[in-house]
């Protein structure tokens, strides 16, 4: 059930309808809007009847929700949600008019391998610097990455260099650590139906970049966006990294048209991980164009200052030249959009 | 094997070239590039050795090739092949640095319908006009097109309104009919393993649209033009249009990726049809945009007069004036890649 | 619209029945019954009105079908359809108690080949022999099959050995040619949905093994086979031959949910062909077991004399020994569901 | 790196093996077996050199290993492991002649339902009774179970009917919690790739049942299962249970042939849960026969005393009468393969 507001309502009358909202035993997610605010109910066992809240002071309209998802949905809140980023809540807006870029290495191996690639991206005009710390790998002999070590890299990263840092978190007692770091916490894609992550990163002040599961739906991965907005945590973010089907001539299939399908049903932003979602190299840069053309809100790229020497998916990995040319060329496309970046490239036409 | 030609190599070592190939018993296929020939050699039982042919006169190179596909690779040609189309072989250009534009109903249905469907694509800058005389239907019980009086139909809109026109031919004998009407013979995906009809228009003298089948991969897709190009037809213009996934909110699943993926390995010109491509008229828009920024060399778009009347696929296709939204962003991010459009429409922001 | 005849009613009335459904411009389709006789009518535009026939002498009931297959559907029919093979169409039936079992090469290679195979599949028990002499290759440079040669060594086989002959038409024309030698024309999983060739083979009076197509869906198989029987050919086999997936560690997965899931809404038969479904030798025998488990009526198998020496598949190709042990399995876990084979072998346990 | 000690090599010299391994820093995991001892090395960072060890007394040979998964492979451990199950370690042994039956509700939804299913598949002649406390569901509104209320009520379970426990644990603090109660952990689908999890029940004395991904490759199911056996865990039972496909007619598409192949790789167990993996009641039946004929060593079946009143999955749980139909017909089908059952029922032919 969603409760929307006049555009006239005071505060007290929406006070008022989340306590008749929990004093019933469900709970109240009030999310407001340029407009009006609307209020989600969640935790009803059944159907709830809309004449008992629309005769409540200040109430426009109950509306009976027929989506298994609320409080991501469009219908609970028309505008796109802006994420805010950083201490002061606002270095960064995602969902906005700017792209968004996030760049860095798959993992950090170093100190000197995350300065480099930071002093690269930053310069380029990302606004965030990626880098694993704890790596889910397929092989248990794998790198699983530095840990704590280098989430203290990470934070040097964003002291130098002024970028905001996103990185994976991958369990609940795990996010105690990363939380400490990170200014936006992400969870992988093998963990996109992992509930116990998905609740704890929902009960986070930080923001959380919330990748789609190889084999998910979009009612999956707007179902697991749910559940962090459900423990109170409406900063979510989606990301689009490919999934899996037959055609073996890249890693995974991106699959772009779910862009303009989230647009249309939810209020959160997504981004693009083009590296994840093609696997290769060369096809990095023409699908972060068409991510950009297809309308997302920005990029996550891999950046490796020796890509041949990564310890891990060196070989989806640009250098910091192809990253450049990526900006420029993104630039471009996003400006017959109507969108900005950071820093405004010279060169647009990309012939 | 393929034989590469010095660049200053004669004709008539071309010539003496292809002749001792026959000889052999094997297949010559010329190819000239702006910089200098190839000649590949298909019908060989076995590896050839390149000395017997390194020795000719005027021969640069021999060959072995890796791969199952030989006339179709860029290791036989270089440079982009450009497709001509039309009587006198240069009306339209696929593969140049002009995007080309098809464009039109998913089957005719009658002379005012496509009339006024072509009236308007013409007038929004298409290069070709689409309409399905014979149709392939899931059914036995759909609508199966109007067959020849069809033809006519699209005929008489090559005659007004200066359309060149695509449509598919369903099996070998259907062929010699539609190849009197069309500028270019659709192969469906349906039909793109159905190697009577490959062999068929391989040896037709109307270029080919060969639609990439539902679950086909890159080498099959590849391997199915080969076919054409074995016949002898060197014009083939492949197109994306989708696979199947278990992705449910589209369709197919649009795959961009094999777009990059078809330019480093072969030197014919690929187009995407977003209208199938996503199965929803809200998402052809964007996906059209996604196309031409990830590098294809053109679109074939559903426009019907009446998308809500339209006898099949109806909740695929544009109306005239989305078609003319599409055009004018198209154009804007093609101009982002130097790729030019026969109509420059005014408005290119499209914020 | 089904038209259910009473018990009881005349062959007289069932045919005024199908006049007046002539008369009216649409197509009758009378399908006898053991206990009474259905008739489908198909070629109507729209729905039609089950009172005007309901009125007629003879007529239980008229009853408007909703999905999208009528012909094939066990609406219509309620018992399984026996499909008889042969001259005398009695020696061979499909979809009864008895085990189908299909074997014999990818390819007939030559009359060796194709004698050798047959001598040991015929004395293992099985009632047709499989060869190709058309063979729909994914490159145009392998093997294509023997052609006119290829159907000639399989009428002597049929002579020789007793078997009956399956074997695969590509296109419309080319089965004027194979309807003269084969009892049983396949359509290969490529051409599940070439529409011409459907059409063509629902006119032929030989019983058609119909292949699922890589990528289909249940409903798309049964409406190809739809298209068979529309054209009056009511001898359709459904095959079972795996899906295309991500998984990688076999070249198709078979999907042996779907012969419960066909014996549900269709009164047609199906095989099973562990062969293409794993495309790995060592995985036809367990998969075979679990084929007719899972209740398929027959199967097909990929045999040759030597697997090795293979012109086309020869990794997924059992050797005759492997052929005897598979007949053993099978007729063991058959008699367990009650089904009889041919010749029933010795040992029966397994361990 | 594997070392395969001679017949005849000492406990001794078993050991000195591995305090050599672990005085390079390197982790030896011995797999005794009947024939001679096999041990494998994990922790090193690159190849290792054969003759360092082969010089050791008792040591037949060193074996580089190609494939990325070391301890699970039938390399290391030609013959099957046999999975002790209770506390005695012996009540239950999976992978052995006997087949092993799971069966219970979906979720425990209370005492009454979760008596009334264990009284009846304990006398059909289950092993294990399974039902989740813990629920990883979809929707965050969803009935995520009772918890430990759940863990309680099957803890009598096994104290009352004398079956042992089999539930799901969601994450590694989480299974502190259902360690203490369960006789088999078991680690849902969607957390297959969830690493903090695979390495907790790693270290746990209880056996594990690993499910299958949904979109997970053979290779990956079975680095899953190397994660759990790397931190010294060898009491892995795998499970198939359906993956994601385009196909619709099941809600997973059953893949049967990972079965053999697993057997080929692998010296693990692994079941099939023919419930998630068709998702329809109708299909459990004829999909447990054929999982059996292809060699599965068990079933995990979703029983409810009554489904249409199930919490969840009610739609492919079957009620108590269809599962003793599955045991008779399993324990037939079962027979031809040599396989045997804990209660041998009466009726054998199934027609």
């Amino acid at each position: 059930m969603l409760i929307v507001m006049k555009p006239a309502a005071s505060e007290e009358q929406i006070r008022a309808v989340c306590e008749k909202i929990e004093a019933l035993g469900y709970r109240a997610h009030p999310m407001p809007g340029a407009q009006r605010t609307a209020i989600g109910i969640t935790g009803n066992p059944g159907p709830l009847e809309p004449a008992e809240f629309e005769c409540l002071p200040g109430v426009a309209e109950a509306i009976p929700v027929s989506k298994p998802y609320k409080l991501v949905s469009r219908e609970l809140k028309g505008e796109d949600s802006l994420i805010r980023i950083g201490l002061a809540g606002a270095d960064v807006i995602v969902g906005g008019r700017e792209l968004t870029i996030i760049a860095g290495p798959c993992a950090v191996e170093n100190r000197d391998q995350a300065f480099r690639a930071a002093e690269r991206v930053q310069a380029a005009g990302a606004h965030l610097f990626r880098g694993g710390a704890f790596k889910p790998r397929t092989s248990p002999y794998s790198f699983q990455g530095l840990g704590e070590e280098g989430l203290e890299i990470l934070a040097e990263v964003r002291e130098r260099f002024g970028l905001l840092i996103v990185t994976e978190t991958i369990d609940p007692v795990n996010c105690d650590l990363v939380e400490r770091y990170a200014d936006v916490l992400q969870v992988g894609a093998r963990n996109m139906q992992n509930f116990s992550l998905l609740k704890r990163v929902g009960r986070s002040a930080k923001p959380v970049l919330l990748k789609r599961g190889m084999s998910a739906t979009l009612e999956e991965l707007l179902m697991a966006a749910e559940y962090i907005l459900a423990e109170g945590n409406y900063n979510v973010i989606l990301c689009e990294r490919g999934v899996r089907t037959f055609a073996d001539h890249t890693r995974n299939t991106l699959d772009l048209s779910v862009i303009p399908a989230v647009k249309r049903l939810s209020h959160l932003p997504i981004l693009v991980d083009p590296s994840h979602g093609t696997g290769k190299r060369n096809k990095v840069l023409p699908l972060a164009r068409a991510a950009v053309a297809v309308g997302a809100d920005g990029l996550i790229v891999e950046v490796h200052p020796q890509p041949d020497r990564a310890i891990s998916d060196g070989f989806q990995s640009l250098d910091p030249d192809q990253f450049d040319e990526l900006m420029a060329q993104v630039a471009a496309i996003g400006a017959v959009l109507g969108r900005t970046m950071r820093l405004q490239p010279a060169g647009a036409k990309l012939e």
